[in-house]
């Protein structure tokens, strides 16, 4: 019987003898009933031990393509002749990776990426280590939907220490980030009666993470304030508000307590919710930290925070604290999409946030993005004096310019970056572009070194000239 | 003015000030226009420093609860009376665990559970250890949704050498386990104008994943077979078939080529998908492994994979290969579900699996697993000789025992769960219900250590003589 072995190739002798008697099967080379040569003289024609022969054949019985009659020896069974079957061939791996080859090296200034090189990889692998050779085997098994209860807790003493929030760790449910705690509560609140409403200009990702979980949704309108809430009064019926009152995104305004207070009013009324997104509050320049929405109403206000600005989005970790009413659909429903989330992860943020070590180094990087940012503003009135406002509080990771004499047209934007640099106008965070808005743009500075930033700004400053 | 300062607590002193004063703001107490004490009077009056003051001042000032006016100094803003906001009192942190008080320890026949203490912990924790601080920076950020490359590529070596898959690392696509994927499976191929075919008997959670996706579904009979796919001959629509063809999960069986065939056939015929979830074909104690449905059409067939059974659920990380036509609508869904599977723990992996330790791994596991089955069967004949057989093959991580004479009722497991042992009847793995199929049990023998079998099984043996 002609097999071709070929001794270089990754498979063992008896999977490649297996996967031609197969392909011959399926192909019908060998046709039912046909008698199969003897193990021990295919092994000699072969010139393989017997018992690579033995292992083939016996792989091929358990699957049903041969048959062991007593006497007549191997067969092929009935109905295996399958020309309409698709059989791949032989062949070595494809490898190709899909990325794109990398594009020139451009200053980006997109926002809500953390300066990754600062990420603590020393106290980060160690901790992780130690819980991994130290910490009990049922640690390796499943844990809740709700996520391990010690990086709860640790959660839960941190916001109120750094924000004065007090909540009971049992409603901080753990998510793979805040992208998954919105496609959650957006998949909870879903209903085909009631619309979501969110705020206008605002982040496009979030928005379609929330239409993707079958939400039809909104735009109320934003200013350097934050959310217009006095636009909110129609009757319609909204299942919840997203909202980023302590950092409008793009923006930059603080809610004033006022419409916190015209939102948790409206949310009680109305018998809905608000999803208050806290993406970027740990880094405040001036002033202490804003207090949450959630504090107002416990009861209407779902808070959602998350890891990826303040130590990597690699990690995939957040967190949401919800009211008691949504805790069960919530632990339910997350159950069935991951389980839960990768929870050595999750001792080792506990164990970070519990030794202190977390905290102290949120106020390193505070402090290193305080810098880069008073550098933006240095090189920015060096380079344009007069030419603009900032708009929005100094606080987060980007900053919002608006220009007196300029829009950021597409081939503004182009020349930009054909110089190397890419800016975002503000325009393009809208539900509907708005290109009125394009005086404005947005700066992040947090992933880009200071030599960096200089050289960006002085690059789009020329261009603007 | 009467403020309560507790030098003990978490919140600094500045923080205890805004806090009250908000509260006594909201609640009526400083009515809008009221007057502020100075911060020097103030901060004498509490006796704190000076800068505490101006903290708290700034902060409410910030926020909008109070205004300031040259010369007329520091007043309450308007509109902030709101008694019917539910302001938190200050409060320490409810810490009170959910989980129940530990039960008394048994020993639980359950299955799908890896032999956790096993875990290669110094292995896994180094190689993270050495990703997390010799990596570049860039793995700190967000990677793609379909996962790191050199993972994707590290599977499709894998797959090619010990089962003989050949796929491009291209539609390798990293899930956060079995039950992500089958659930974005599910949302993709949802179509209310179809159904989900699954064998009955199969796992009662990956149902609820594919119903909590908002599919319907239907059950085909499966046994010790597998997949009983004559009779899936009615031309209602389907949507995917959900099947595990290398060991049926609970029975056991492995599904003979011939009804592989008409699986695949069938597919092709009726424009749907099979859903191949190889949950453990890792650990075959006898024979070669089994070859995969997906070889057969890999247009048609969506091959599962997951590390929870091999390497621990804690870690949440498994596969789908995908047809090319799905690639595209599985990488926006998983995108805007949770962005992508934690990197970190996805390089850990593809370089456990370049190095050589996952395969040794496994080796080691299998010799274990192999071991704990034949204790366990030892066992059985020992106490229960003559009374029972042993369906499906001997592979994966649990058996199937039958009954001549016995009916496992909830009394008799009853019975048995207060001697200390749990043990699964088959009739509970059906869609509804089907105590005829109480005659068999299921064991997993993967998490109990030797002992602990031998003392179950005798303990169980006991409650049946």
């Amino acid at each position: 019987m002609w097999l071709e072995l070929d001794r270089e190739s990754p498979l063992t002798l008896a999977r490649q003898i297996y996967r031609q008697l197969r392909e011959m099967i399926l192909n019908g080379d060998l046709a039912s009933g046909h008698k199969l040569p003897s193990t021990r003289s295919l092994a000699s024609e072969l010139s393989v031990s017997r018992n690579t022969v033995i292992e083939a054949y016996s792989q091929l019985i358990a699957e049903g393509y041969l048959k062991t009659y007593k006497g007549s020896g191997t067969v092929v069974a009935d109905g295996l002749h399958a020309l309409d079957i698709v059989v791949p061939m032989e062949r070595k791996l494809i490898i190709t990776p899909e990325k794109a080859p990398p594009e020139k090296e451009i200053i980006d200034f997109r926002t809500g990426i953390p300066a990754l090189e600062y990420f603590p990889r020393k106290e980060w692998s160690n901790i992780y280590r130690e819980v991994c050779q130290k910490g009990p085997a049922s640690g390796f098994g499943y844990c809740g939907a709700s996520g391990i209860w010690e990086l709860r807790e640790a959660i839960a003493g941190y916001l109120y220490r750094t924000r004065g929030l007090s909540c009971a760790p049992g409603q901080i449910m753990i998510t793979s980030g805040t992208t998954q705690g919105l496609s959650l509560i957006s998949h909870i609140l879903r209903d085909n009666q009631k619309t979501v409403l969110v705020e206008n200009p605002s982040h496009s990702g979030l928005r379609n993470v929330i239409t993707m979980a079958g939400c039809s949704i909104e735009g109320v309108p934003a200013d350097e304030k934050g959310l217009r809430t006095e636009l909110i009064h129609d009757k319609r019926k909204i299942s919840f508000i997203y909202t980023t009152p302590s950092h409008q995104y793009p923006l930059g305004g603080i809610l004033p307590i006022q419409m916190r207070l015209e939102l948790v009013r409206y949310a009680e009324q109305n018998d809905c919710y608000v999803v208050e997104d806290d993406y970027d509050s740990e880094f405040r320049y001036e002033g202490p930290p804003v207090s949450s929405l959630y504090e107002l109403n416990p009861q209407r206000v779902i808070y959602c925070g998350s890891f990826s600005k303040v130590l990597a989005p690699a990690l995939r970790l957040g967190f949401m604290i919800l009211p008691q009413k949504l805790l069960g659909k919530y632990k339910q429903l997350k159950t069935y999409s991951d389980l839960h989330t990768d929870s050595l992860g999750q001792y080792t943020l506990a164990r970070f946030i519990q030794n202190g070590g977390f905290e102290k180094y949120i106020w390193k990087m505070k402090k290193y993005y305080g810098r880069n940012r008073s550098i933006l503003m240095k090189e920015l009135s060096k380079w344009l004096p007069g030419r603009f406002d900032v708009l929005g509080h100094a606080t987060g990771l980007h900053v919002v310019v608006q220009f007196h004499d300029t829009i950021f047209t597409r081939e503004i934007i182009n020349t930009i970056v054909d110089n190397g640099v890419r800016v975002y106008p503000v325009g393009s965070f809208y539900i509907v572009k708005e290109p009125e808005h394009n005086d404005k743009i947005i700066l992040g500075y947090s992933h880009l070194p200071p030599d960096k930033i200089v050289r960006g700004i002085e690059i789009m400053s020329n261009a603007l000239l």
